[in-house]
């Protein structure tokens, strides 16, 4: 991936502001994706708004840095992460802020430096040929192995170039137009035709570098093929790009982590489109999408880490630099006070008109909480292909800042970078992923890590099924791990609903594997007598024959107590299984079949979580670690709980998680230790089932899902001497301590 | 392990104030442990001084919670963790509080739940015999399962009721005095000799509670036996402990996490002495060792975290409540304004007039930065038992804002909380622990983790040597494993010397195994060619007969590359040994033997760290993790690398670990991936050993050790063509790149 600035905005100019004025006359050398009045107000007020004072300080130090080593163009030779890769990388980035830092100090310095770098790039690049570290002809840049980070190269150096252009001799700068810019604009877009004209990420940084060079050297060819496709139809280039990438909520099908990739070059066009051609409405594009997406990212995150479902690296969150830069000109086009508080949580912005505002704005502590709310992102283009379920609840203890968050994976396979995890779920607490997602196995740009690409696990495992917390049939990953298959299938969003007490969300899969289908619902549900909301999942399969049915957990934390007897294998440690992910599995300890309900309890971040669990069938329990099978000490060692049926067609898992308690090392108590639920339970009525929670308090909850959805169909069960009634997809009954009390039949029994 | 209030203190009263005046004439039912001036001080100004305030404001919260609850004093029945334990605890804690809140706001419900719940303890305490959850006769408490416990319970409620004695009735004090208080010093001291007269941390908090109630309820006797031993002839008692606890630099042979624990008694009934016994001079005692105490406590933390030295929880730091009231003291002692800063760090203060002083400090902006420094911190009540070696270094780098640390564990055993490491290491950089300590296999007061109390893995791992970074013959521990045999030998300190880019610490130990020597020497070296200070590493082992020499080193992060060949043990993992800890490890890997200069590399907080080892004989190398042999998944799973000599009876190892690069997941780029490192080599001479570090750069670094310390002595090593040539203990030899690039014999070479 490409480091992006966090000032990339720089296109975004004076037609945002309230006083749009129309560009002033030109020569055809003042710059076009910042224009001269914007860069004058930045001069005038940056200093007064610390966020971006200090901003251009780093800036600064950055460029400083960089005249101080000079100008240093190598041959391109290295992979990412090796010497050249990184140094045209650091020179973008100083050609970009010297453009600024000109603009805004007015010292000639910055202007000069960016100047012979160009030169020195002008005499370069027109000997490249493709890059000796390529991995295939078809992706292979000039000056990186990849094309797309020459994409990113040009977008930024671009930006640089319209700042400085009109300080250049006119021979200096026919040289750049042509040996740099032009040069480097037709290799990117005619000349590499099928990448350039996809709907695709890496072809939005494409046409955006594309474009921009087309607004800066006033060649009105380059900015329509960008806009337009190479045929200048409309069947690609950016605007489709808009149109395709997003869905109608603004998620971005490979998730929040190329979201957040993805989103950089959009909203850098964007703001030249919008400057240079205001007449494309390009932010009321599509219901306006792209700030819909801004703040989709946003809620796509969790303690100010982004779900890291598909190919993602955990680490990323709010305060990288794409996202840095988007806050600026959603705020910009919005003034929404809630986007401040994101702002100041990235404790920068960028060096932009927007940025300024945003600064300002902080500034001015105008600054409210973001509205982090439960909400169900629809998938694909027209919002027809599944969608990312997220149930949140926050009830504002001062020791709970987070809140709770389910995230349920019901979107489409998203591509080369999705994972085959349909029906996946992740859960959230007390600020850390306790029910988690594996994310991609890569380090980023080490080069001793596979050049720091995506490691041969990323495929063996962090994509398989198994390696997430959704049904594995026979040991096979959903569509047998081809992700073209994937493409063809989406998930059926069957339900979502948020009340106050209760959140929930069901969806059902038939085509990750042949014959089965697979339903699921989750739930948040709050209770006076738990300590925080727990999570219910129920996972109801349809199989055409018998087969072997895994639903792992992937937890985080340390075991405290092991519910059940299980065979510990903690002298020889031997691997679960031979493919899709299984043989990265180190089996710790099974359990015999049984049809008990059974628990795992486990300790992180000073709170306790307690996860009971059961199935319709006899099932084995197993606790599994990864890390087997890794020659290269290239897996992280996570635990896993895997609970499997053997030889049913129909199963049924049930479970609540549910954290409690609080474990203090620093004042040396504990508190709460112990679950507050006594037992739970699953009963199947004609078209519907119901989960039992019966609370230590005797108090007792069940929630009710229905097969079918339709919000008209009444639903009766009577289980256990109790009739359960309700109409729609679902219902929630509550029985008070007391009543349970009383004598009479109990109104919940265990499993089966 | 208690709860220790963080204003506990409340015993430190007007005495310490600079214009100290002789208490007020009392009625005999005065507070004597907190005057009645200081009180209404704390009353008028504490709302002036927010850090103050803010503790008033959570203890109310804390007292007002408890009085809504009412008075619950139940029958003691469970062990650490469970309902009855806690709620004697929280009892303490409200007892304490309402106290302190009825003298602070005179409010009379605070006096008045205190003396209702003082009152049912009267009713209860003498009714108790032995607790039901007693480990033992001996150590049986009261309240408590633990005697310990009781004791602290003492010497929390004794605060309590000093400030509201004085609203009793006659009836009521006289029995509540009687009945609770007495009774319970009773119980504590003759009723308990051995126990009380031990030279002991818990016999502290016994000395404690029984002398403070001594001087509350005005009985001298009680003071005396508290002060001096039962037989007051000061072989025993309070101003013993002082004497024999601490070492004359303020350590503590239990190592910071006791010390900690240790030092909250020392400090609260060292201020009760101050205020009613002026003239024993408590704070200058022993060169006013109490304050140094303190000091060393802070000294002994990295980034906010204790040194987990022998049994010690890891999540324990300078937030720990002990040292909130021990830094109150020590500022009013010493005004020392870089106390301020540790109280800023900590956020809060305690309610005596120390307390008040630091808040007060804090708001007027006074703090200046605590000055970490390198250290020798002598062991032994009289400094003559070894020590605790601190090397450190901070080049003050924004980035590298907690510098380096380095520390060589050469103290004596520390009774049966001390582990079997002689002569281990630890290593800090960039804010975390990359050399590490165990620390203890413990899960406090979980009660699902054999009760809270140290699981048995602590005996079978966390004590064990191979469970450190440190020697370790035929796979048996130091001492083998018998504590008290370790108590009689301590390491023979030779050298400790802090250059501005050297710093060095050398042991011997003669009496760990038997015919065995084993000498280490551990530097911190600063380089301009070295991104950060490297550790140096010199280990050389004189046996009487061959044998099997292992190295383990535990280090913290993600392996990026294995340096060596080795055997993966991927699909099949089997155990290391058998015992001594070795059945708790898991192979991952081995090589063959050999004499190569091996190295392996990690990423641990974005950072690199390249470990380059050798051995002066052949050697193999394990790749290990914590965890086999664990039924009840007590242990956390953590990696080591074990170097290997076999079958010799001399053998030297030496190594290097070099912090390098920066791996930034929020901007995605790498640098500095690449050791500086080149190679490293090892050269004996006649009577000392050189260590030569070949730099990438083309310089060179050699650090020269002689076996014999004295500093008149001169040494001359010839090597491959190099004559090094100096006098003393340690030597640094810098050969720079232009020398080395010279045609000639080379300086340095690679090992054997």
């Amino acid at each position: 991936m490409k480091r992006i600035v966090v000032w990339l905005a720089l296109a975004l100019a004076l037609a945002f502001a309230a006083n749009a004025q129309p560009p002033a006359a030109q020569d055809g050398t003042q710059p076009v994706l910042v224009d001269g009045r914007d860069w004058q107000r930045m001069r005038a007020e940056g200093a007064h708004a610390p966020m971006f004072a200090a901003e251009q300080a780093r800036v600064e130090r950055m460029v400083r840095a960089a005249m101080a080593q000079g100008v240093v163009v190598p041959v391109p030779k290295d992979p990412g992460g090796g010497y050249t890769h990184e140094q045209h990388k650091r020179n973008y980035l100083a050609l970009q802020g010297a453009g600024a830092l000109y603009r805004l100090t007015g010292d000639r310095a910055y202007a000069d430096f960016a100047r012979d770098m160009l030169l020195e790039y002008a005499r370069l690049y027109p000997t490249l040929g493709p890059h000796p570290a390529r991995r295939g002809e078809q992706t292979s840049g000039r000056l990186f192995w990849q094309q797309l980070n020459d994409s990113v190269w040009l977008a930024h150096a671009i930006q640089g170039y319209d700042a400085i252009r009109d300080t250049l001799t006119a021979a200096d700068r026919d040289r750049v137009d042509e040996d740099v810019f032009r040069r480097m604009a037709r290799f990117l877009s005619e000349e590499s035709p099928e990448r350039f004209d996809a709907i695709h990420n890496h072809a939005t940084w494409a046409t955006a570098g594309v474009g921009m060079t087309g607004y800066v050297l006033r060649d009105r060819d380059l900015v329509d093929r960008a806009l337009l496709g190479l045929a200048k139809d409309g069947r690609a280039g950016f605007l489709a790009q808009v149109d395709r990438l997003f869905s109608p909520d603004g998620y971005y099908a490979e998730g929040p982590y190329y979201q957040r990739y993805a989103l950089a070059p959009f909203v850098i066009f964007a703001g030249a489109i919008q400057r240079n051609d205001p007449q494309r409405g390009i932010f009321k594009r599509k219901d306006g999408v792209l700030l819909k997406a801004v703040d989709t990212l946003v809620q796509t995150s969790y303690a100010g880490y982004f779900f890291p479902i598909n190919d993602a690296m955990p680490d990323k969150g709010l305060d990288t630099e794409e996202l840095v830069a988007g806050i600026a000109i959603a705020y910009a086009q919005t003034q929404d006070a809630r986007l401040l508080s994101v702002a100041q949580r990235q404790g920068r912005t960028v060096l932009t008109p927007e940025g300024l505002r945003v600064a300002e704005g902080v500034a001015e502590k105008l600054a409210k909480p973001f509205a982090f709310r439960p909400l169900m992102l629809r998938d694909g283009a027209d919002g027809d292909r599944g969608g990312l379920a997220i149930l949140r609840m926050d009830d504002g203890h001062p020791d709970d800042e987070h809140g709770q968050a389910l995230v349920m994976k019901n979107t489409s396979q998203g591509m080369g970078h999705g994972h085959f995890d349909k029906l996946n779920w992740l859960f959230y607490d007390n600020g850390r992923a306790v029910v988690t997602d594996y994310g991609a196995a890569r380090f980023l740009n080490v080069e001793a890590k596979s050049g720091g690409t995506y490691l041969p696990e990323n495929n063996s495992w962090a994509k398989q099924t198994v390696a997430h917390n959704t049904l594995v049939v026979d040991e096979r990953s959903h569509f047998d791990g081809d992700w073209k298959r994937g493409e063809a299938y989406a998930p059926e969003p069957l339900l979502f609903d948020a009340k106050a007490d209760t959140q929930i969300a069901s969806a059902r899969m038939r085509d990750a594997y042949d014959g089965v289908t697979f339903t699921r619902t989750l739930a948040l549900v709050r209770h006076p007598d738990l300590l925080f909301p727990a999570a219910v999942d129920l996972l109801r399969v349809e199989g055409a024959a018998p087969a072997r049915y895994d639903l792992p957990l992937h937890f985080n934390g340390h075991i405290m107590s092991v519910g059940f007897q299980a065979q510990r294998h903690d002298a020889v440690r031997p691997v679960l299984g031979a493919r899709a992910g299984y043989q990265h599995l180190w089996v710790d300890a099974e359990s015999a079949a049984s049809t008990e309900v059974r628990s795992l309890a486990w300790l992180l971040g000073g709170r306790f979580y307690t996860y009971r669990f059961g199935a319709s069938a006899p099932s084995r329990a197993w606790l599994v670690e990864s890390g087997a099978n890794d020659p290269d000490f290239n897996l992280r060692r996570e635990p896993a709980l895997i609970q499997r049926v053997d030889g049913a067609a129909d199963a049924t898992f049930f479970g609540v998680l549910e954290p409690h308690g609080e474990y203090n090392g620093t004042a040396e108590y504990v508190r709460g230790a112990d679950s507050r639920i006594a037992g739970i339970a699953h009963v199947r009525g004609g078209d519907a089932s119901i989960v039992v929670l019966r609370l230590t308090s005797g108090s007792a909850l069940a929630l009710a899902v229905a097969d079918d959805p339709a919000s008209d169909r009444a639903h009766r069960i009577v289980a256990n001497g109790r009739t359960y009634e309700w109409k729609g997809a679902w219902a929630r009954f509550d029985s008070p301590a007391a009543q349970s009390a009383r004598p009479g039949p109990p109104d919940t029994k265990e499993s089966p």
